[in-house]
């Protein structure tokens, strides 16, 4: 590929992300109530005023790392709306929990009052993500301290209890080790240990390192899948369950995974990274009649049973493009270089829309655009997962 | 219409019930540990062994009415499969549930362990409907009772504390009506009152006379739109929750209304059932572009959240194909045999395979099947649905 190509690719990226910025600076801030406002049309308008944790926590993040990290977001107006959403966020995301008093909700009245809580850990990752980058900028430490104490938390559900998370006990359940916990868990690592030492550091590398492994063990059938929930043990469930493969996460675990032994300097795990959880997720979820990465597959070649199975998302094809440009910068394999350049093509022109900025995030199996809001309950600033990978490239090579 | 037109759909539908029956009697009991399969593939493999606890409900339910109703079908074959599914539910679905001695599992194991609960009442519901159906082929007074015991919980949920349905309590939660919980109550009332007199029955008629009233809520913006989810004071909800059509549920709503208004000789709530939830959901929900109804719509026609919301599902086709010719066979509108016919065209030529017997359940908003199973966790016999209208209105004709 020529330099000039390169280039282009790295301009257009960058007009883009000005665009997204823009898009969420003039649409999403709730001046009255604080926060963000995260169910937002094609062209800007709010259809909804409910406010998504996640989307809260990642905003959160994107507006601090973005300030910490680029210059020409180094303004005060992204510092102030970062630290408005934080502010909200400790007000009123976590809500009063008899077995755990860190729950944080999902969903929020515009005015912060709790309207559900899942049973899962992702919202408390966000939260921890929003807290630990906000006290980064702002040198708060009772803000790094609240992050470390909800991390403390996040790892004793994963690794200890799951009961303070709510979910009943019932006859039939059998532990299921989802690949997202891990893969969720090893990110909150590495945003906690960046550029600081001690204790508290080593503590979370023995958690980084058990995050690794539990992630390897979805490396199944002799290493030619990837599947997403695997026993305790580390073997293959029974059942649809068992056989459910998501593109998306094995690419995301995939640059995680690079990015954890580069650190350590773990050239065996480098190697699977990429020849693994990079290229298996391609030769299986990309679409070969229509372009596009697929979301869910079954790996027998069953149908899965998600109705949605078949579009395409804009958020597992970020995942693919940091994943290709973070193992291409590091290899200089030029194959890398070309699955890069294939997702790119496909995405760039699929999910961005050039008429109003920001991306569509929700297309049909053929490539047409089926739900056209910029954010929604599971989409934020489209490009804050493009960004995470991004910018800690730019972080690595600056 | 010409007689022989009508004479053709009923064959066609006669000829389409049997290959459906026979598909079920053939792929999915489990002569092993009892009960039926519900994850079966296009060409009847099992590719899964849960059993979804509404889709063992609705089987039961189903063969008990077809062999009791339906003389080809008065076979002690399929008497005993619907016995054997009886006893597996009663064996296996009630959970230990501290709030609540009577709460179901939503999916169990092959061998009958819970897996899965729901935090709605769903799974009780189709257990009241197999119980009862079952007790009315067998005469088993305690299964009448069970069904008794479990509809007296379900309407304390409903109308009294939903507290032991395991829903936290959340500082924003406003309360909610789905139109879902007073429809399928009402069904309930249906089942439970059939040619039945007495106490218990009167007491049933009362929360039929509620639910209508709950449905009727329904009915928003002076008459012309039916929005799935109002206040508990029956005004429009603020967001997307408020904004939601369901034009299947809505056409479900309509058959379930004309029924009990014809039962009771009120005939302005039968032409509102026409009127209003027949026609209503058809100006909104037929795709004029590809035909078929649309799964979800919002009424002010911004997009909705749901991934799912321009495919076309099989069971919406049901319900309007029941609705219409309920409508029709009542009213002998001709225009309410003309929408008859419409839906009828497009569900017969997009959802029955001809192939391997019984019907798809999922389609692209063009049109093409995406999801080929025959069976999944939301998906039984497809003509359950239908069929509960046909058998119904079969049952006041004969």
């Amino acid at each position: 590929m020529s330099v000039e190509k390169l280039q282009r690719y790295r301009e257009q990226m960058r007009t883009e992300l000005d665009k997204v910025v823009d898009f969420w600076q003039k649409y999403s801030h709730d001046t009255q109530y604080g926060g963000f406002f995260t169910c937002i049309g094609k062209d800007g308008k709010i259809y909804d005023e409910l406010k998504y944790v996640w989307l809260q926590g990642r905003q959160v993040w994107m507006y601090c790392r973005l300030y910490r990290t680029m210059e020409r977001f180094n303004k005060p107006e992204i510092l102030e709306a970062a630290k408005s959403g934080g502010a909200f966020l400790r007000r009123f995301a976590r809500i009063p929990n008899s077995g755990s008093p860190w729950k944080c909700a999902f969903c929020l009245t515009r005015d912060g009052k709790a309207l559900k809580v899942q049973r899962t850990i992702f919202s408390e990752c966000f939260y921890v993500m929003a807290m630990d980058e906000l006290a980064r900028v702002t040198g708060d430490k009772d803000m790094q301290a609240e992050a470390a104490q909800m991390m403390d938390q996040l790892v004793h559900w994963v690794r200890v209890d799951p009961s303070g998370l709510g979910k009943p006990q019932l006859s039939g359940d059998t532990p299921v080790c989802s690949m997202a916990v891990p893969m969720m868990l090893l990110c909150l690592v590495q945003q906690l240990t960046e550029a600081r030492s001690g204790e508290e550091v080593d503590k979370y590398r023995e958690v980084g390192g058990w995050c690794v492994k539990q992630i390897l063990q979805h490396l199944q059938r002799g290493g030619t899948a990837i599947l997403e929930s695997v026993s305790s043990e580390g073997k293959e469930l029974p059942g649809c369950e068992g056989r459910l493969q998501n593109p998306g996460h094995a690419l995301e675990a995939g640059w995680f995974l690079l990015q954890y032994g580069l650190e350590n300097g773990d050239q065996e795990l480098q190697r699977t990274a990429v020849d693994k959880f990079m290229e298996i997720p391609f030769l299986t979820g990309w679409d070969k009649e229509h372009g596009g990465l697929l979301y869910f597959l079954d790996v027998d070649g069953y149908c899965p049973t998600q109705l949605e199975w078949s579009m395409k998302l804009w958020w597992p094809h970020c995942e693919a493009l940091i994943a290709y440009l973070m193992a291409y910068s590091h290899t200089k394999e030029p194959a890398l270089l070309d699955r890069f350049s294939q997702v790119y093509d496909y995405t760039f022109s699929h999910f961005s829309d050039a008429e109003n900025g920001e991306w569509f995030g929700y297309l049909t199996q053929q490539g047409k655009v089926t739900l056209d809001f910029k954010g929604g309950p599971f989409k934020g600033e489209n490009v804050n997962r493009l960004e995470k990978g991004l910018v800690r490239n730019h972080d690595r090579h600056k």
